[in-house]
């Protein structure tokens, strides 16, 4: 443990049996938790995980909580292989004794108590809460502990008091541009509970589709979502499984702009007579709601309250972004409303409708969220500002009142390393907020953008490193130890895969699909060093649409694999003492090696696999780089670098660097520092 | 082709454009058909799969042939990358003209005509079905066709007249042992159309769980499931999903025998008041309905007439397998009940019973199918028999004038290779029936017992073995080449991962879950010479129940994966020319260094992973099976082996042959091939 343990928060902790704080003691337990718990003291011995263990529920119960314990022992049997104890007392004495006060809110609200205590000495766990939630966040830190000893695994002796940095913690899935079936929505629910994120931001309607039944205006879906859209009945169960794991689910109806799929059966709501499509190519569209018409707010309001007995969340989303004021500018009828509202921009008359239809849902009992360009003067402070176009709107929204949420930095297709998302801070030392504003600053939310991905690529894209900003939510500020996360991360992503993501899955049959053969170890090697560019990259390179199949080597490989952090790692380590044999000197051999073997061997793959053939200057390269880094060993260890080498070589890795066939090399800067650290 | 073409067959295809049926013309086509079809003759040229690529529908269109007109143009697309055309035609000049004469049966019969005829040139795909099911199995044909060339694909020039040698071509998927998810089903029935696979035998009630919803006898799921069963609803949703691919759907309510989940909620079908619980343990259970009553065939006759609501398909499969008399005995009211009917033995009684629910089956417009135990001298012979217990009570039956299905070769917990599931045929040259008889042979289901698997693995225990016997079932007897038939199921197994089964990835991801660690590259290697042990032999070792976690290596490893027939196919080639400097020779050598060079580093993962660390025998001996098999091939290619070599290599092999761990190496018998080889 490398952060100050808070003690004097353990309170009578500290008398357990077993609990001792020395160093000594600790040394049998490997944390592995993510996110990290406020407060962690590590006692000695620890608890053998066997048939033995006995469950109970001592004080409070209701199906919600026993659901929860079921599905955590559940997840230890599989993991330990113990078979699970099926009945549960109500004794205090059992070994893993859950003691939850109350069931808590029976809407989870944003203030829901999700805090819990852990403890766990040699002879029992003791997980308190005062809601079902937090024991639920209790028992997924309970499953983390769990580690291997000897010929079985154990539980260590720790005392664990555990709060929520941020109470906003979400994770957002587009399922507007490419539809996403309920199997992912659940299975990417049970892999937010895995990490303590507790809302589910759901964009259920975009340009290119409308993906929510209404039974009041079913052209919505008829007409607007290719067949592709959950029914009402789905969204309940949606919303049922994610209330069991703790979950609020926020649905978002963008509007007034990104609303074409609803003008193809609905054409009235704009200003523009049409008639529409589904929109297939991606940007910003110039059609929006027409926020001059009374009926457009009958229909709205109608809607929200159709909704409204869907999703019993008091936060709406109502989008507001991206709305372009063209068809209104051109439409004279607008022209006319807008000058006898004296509104000089169309910015006003969008703040206008925000303002209506903030009403609108608080007639339906909510709370509109909406993205960053709704901040507007008159817009009424009790609106919640969605923050994507910087943490600035958001520190403004605050100084003005506004509660608020981070995503700027959180943009899953920008395709950055876990390690710049972790150390994004909602909440900087430098943000310029009082306490009191800070307070409203809510929390984050990691989105997940649906152009160029699918239901076989989406996991890979979320998992892992979401888990890095859930941690960066749930945290205390000072947890920012990077190798530390990477090292967690690592061991969180299997425990992801085990509730039933495909991240880890994705790639191998992505690959073979694409070699046209189960025989894939040398493109296993190329694919790990290599990365999908950003979407910005993809959308120019590529001029992506809806209906772009997305079956590339860019859509196999993962965002920051492993290879990115471990060869720095390596380097880094390596060239601490660049002469020595060390572990981290043999590792790259191998990995070096590895890339100058297998590169012939995916080449040799290629002439008969034409979606893959495409990628054949990078496996050449990647062939380079190995006999670049493998040099550059043998140079630091000692040998001459023969003129010209250094030069060359980074000539060449400076080539490589460069976006190609819409992926990038996740190795080139370590390799430059090797190089460049050649005397 | 190895196959002599039925020319005559294809009547005026012979006179298409760009047919020429000569060798050379052949030499860009590379079969991997699977089923092969019945007439296959080879064109030369081929088209060119592109966006140019227009789709029609000249004649007869619905939606059911619409979606999977669109369903295979999707799998086409993301096989080629070439975005699909959206709209289809009703013009006969199509680049693929899909002419179907008709909607084919309201409820698809054993009669259905799955005949289609396929021809390719260089200009225009024309593809003629009399039904829609018919024209679905053309078309997985031709997506089987599409393959690489060049930068981009084509489909090869070929004249294909087909249909099926068996009409009833199953698989049967065992819910009630352990339930298996809707997503799990779906993908399976996907999986089953990419080889023409026609019925959906789902096992739905067993003494370990009653799996779909009554609503008139709600307790049979309140009481008999765990909570795990498929609700009326999304039962209709599987079978209007199997409709859709041309699958019946089969439904089975195993009776007498095999019912105490029935009896936990109504004891009273019994001759024993109970009370009864769900069984864990597996194996035959001595409790079954009372056949003296009429309030269970009252029972029964409602519960028939509700799932008659659910599934449309002509025949209901009632079980009558394994029910042991031991109740009736007990009760002496039963006792009397046969006594007065003149019964000597409960297997009377049981025929007694069979007798009565064949009329209930009947009353509901129902053929009864059972196991093979129902055939006794007084069942009427409009009852199926099911054969599970050997080829002979199928053909003893067929000669009595009973129809039948086999399935007692095709039992996949057997674990036996594809090879030995392929060469059983249903109708050997040596059945000893006439032709009247053989017709009653209506064809063969595949069997996945429920015991040893779960939602994780089930996948990789059914696929791609049921695909050599889907092959046996459908194309011409004499299609029996081996080496070709795992040639093509190479490929048919990515096709079949490509539908969404998870056959292939779910190794990898339960080697991560045992090891703890995504470097799971030794331990690949590890798993690849593995598989598990037969279900007798798992079942007492481990005396596995219900309850039994299903997470060990035997749980990751696959049946007959590719390196058992892969190393019998290197070393009968290498035996071939012994000391030639051959391909075979260097595979062979890469095969066994990897064994050794991976035993060390999965011995070393070992230490922190109690899950695998039972098998570290099973890493030794891999060590050692890779170093005799290095030493053969050195004493082969001409040095001298030691005295005393190959009585001690051959010793360590058969110790390596035995069961351990609950798995077996797949490469013991060419390796003691290649060391008995050595002089």
């Amino acid at each position: 443990m490398k952060r100050p343990i808070a003690l004097a928060l353990l309170g009578g902790a500290l008398l357990m049996p077993g609990f001792s704080p020395s160093l000594a003691a600790q040394s049998n337990f490997v944390n592995t938790l993510m996110p990290e718990p406020a407060h962690l003291n590590v006692g000695s011995g620890s608890l053998t995980w066997n048939t033995a263990v006995t469950v109970g529920l001592p004080h409070f119960k209701n199906q919600r909580l026993e659901d929860a314990v079921n599905r955590t022992l559940e997840q230890i049997e599989r993991k330990t292989g113990v078979p699970r104890q099926r009945a549960m007392t109500t004794s205090d004495a059992s070994t893993l004794s859950i003691d939850v006060d109350g069931a808590g809110e029976e809407i989870q609200s944003i203030d829901e108590d999700e805090s819990y205590a852990l403890n766990v000495s040699s002879t029992g766990i003791k997980l308190h809460a005062a809601t079902v939630v937090g024991a639920m966040r209790g028992m997924t830190t309970l499953l983390q502990l769990i580690q291997p000893s000897g010929n079985g695994f154990v539980v260590p002796a720790v005392q664990i008091e555990d709060s929520p940095r941020f109470h906003w913690r979400g994770l957002m899935i587009d399922a507007g541009r490419h539809f996403e079936p309920v199997e992912v929505i659940k299975r990417n629910l049970d892999a937010m509970a895995a990490v303590k994120l507790n809302v589910f931001h759901w964009h259920l309607t975009e340009d290119q589709g409308f993906r929510i039944e209404s039974k009041i205006y079913p052209k919505l879906t008829e007409e607007g979502s290719d067949g592709l859209y959950y029914t009402q009945d789905e969204a309940r169960e949606i919303v049922a499984y994610a209330r069991a794991r703790g979950i609020r689910v926020v649905p978002e109806f963008d509007m007034p702009g990104h609303t074409r799929s609803w003008l193809v059966g609905y054409p009235d709501l704009s200003s523009d007579p049409g008639p529409y499509t589904i929109r297939r190519e991606f940007g910003v569209e110039p059609v929006a709601m027409d926020p001059t018409k009374e009926s457009t707010y009958q229909f709205i309001d109608a809607f929200l309250g159709e909704m409204a007995t869907i999703f019993p969340d008091p936060y709406l989303h109502l989008g507001g972004d991206e709305t372009p004021g063209t068809q209104w500018k051109n439409n004279p009828r607008v022209v006319a409303f807008m000058k006898e509202h004296n509104f000089k921009t169309t910015e006003e008359l969008q703040t206008y409708f925000s303002q209506r239809v903030l009403q609108l849902a608080k007639k339906h009992g909510k709370h509109m969220v909406g993205w960053d360009e709704i901040l507007n003067p008159a817009l009424p402070t009790d609106a919640i500002i969605h923050s994507w176009r910087g943490a600035k709107s958001l520190y403004d929204a605050a100084q003005r009142g506004y509660q608020g949420i981070l995503s700027q930095p959180y943009y899953l297709d920008h395709m950055k390393s876990a390690e710049e998302y972790y150390l994004a801070d909602p909440l900087p030392p430098g943000s310029g907020l009082t306490p009191e504003q800070s307070k409203l600053v809510l929390g984050g939310e990691v989105c997940m953008w649906g152009e160029h991905l699918n239901e076989l690529s989406i996991d890979s894209r979320i998992w892992p490193r979401t888990a890095a900003v859930a941690e960066r939510l749930w945290s205390p500020e000072n947890v920012r130890d990077v190798d530390d996360m990477y090292r967690r991360l690592g061991v969180e992503s299997l425990r992801i895969e085990a509730v039933g993501t495909r991240h880890l899955t994705h790639e191998g049959a992505a690959l073979r699909e694409l070699a046209g053969t189960e025989n894939i170890d040398a493109l296993r090697v190329f694919s790990s060093v290599l990365q999908p560019v950003t979407f910005g990259q993809r959308y120019h390179e590529q001029r992506t649409s809806q209906l772009t199949p997305l079956d590339n080597l860019v859509d196999a490989v993962r965002p920051d694999p492993p290879s990115r952090h471990e060869v720095a790692l390596l380097v880094r380590e390596l060239l601490k003492s660049p002469t020595a044999h060390s572990d981290a000197r043999a590792q790259l051999s191998g990995m070096f090696q590895s890339w100058i073997a297998a590169a012939p061997k995916v080449q040799a793959q290629m002439d008969h696999a034409p979606l893959l053939a495409i990628a054949r200057p990078r496996a050449v390269q990647m062939e380079q780089l190995g006999r670049i880094g493998q040099q550059a060993l043998e140079y630091l260890g000692g040998k001459k670098a023969p003129a010209g080498w250094k030069k060359s070589s980074l000539a060449e890795i400076e080539a490589a660097r460069k976006p190609q066939v819409l992926v990038v090399f996740t190795v080139i800067d370590p390799l430059a520092e090797l190089v460049n650290a050649v005397k």
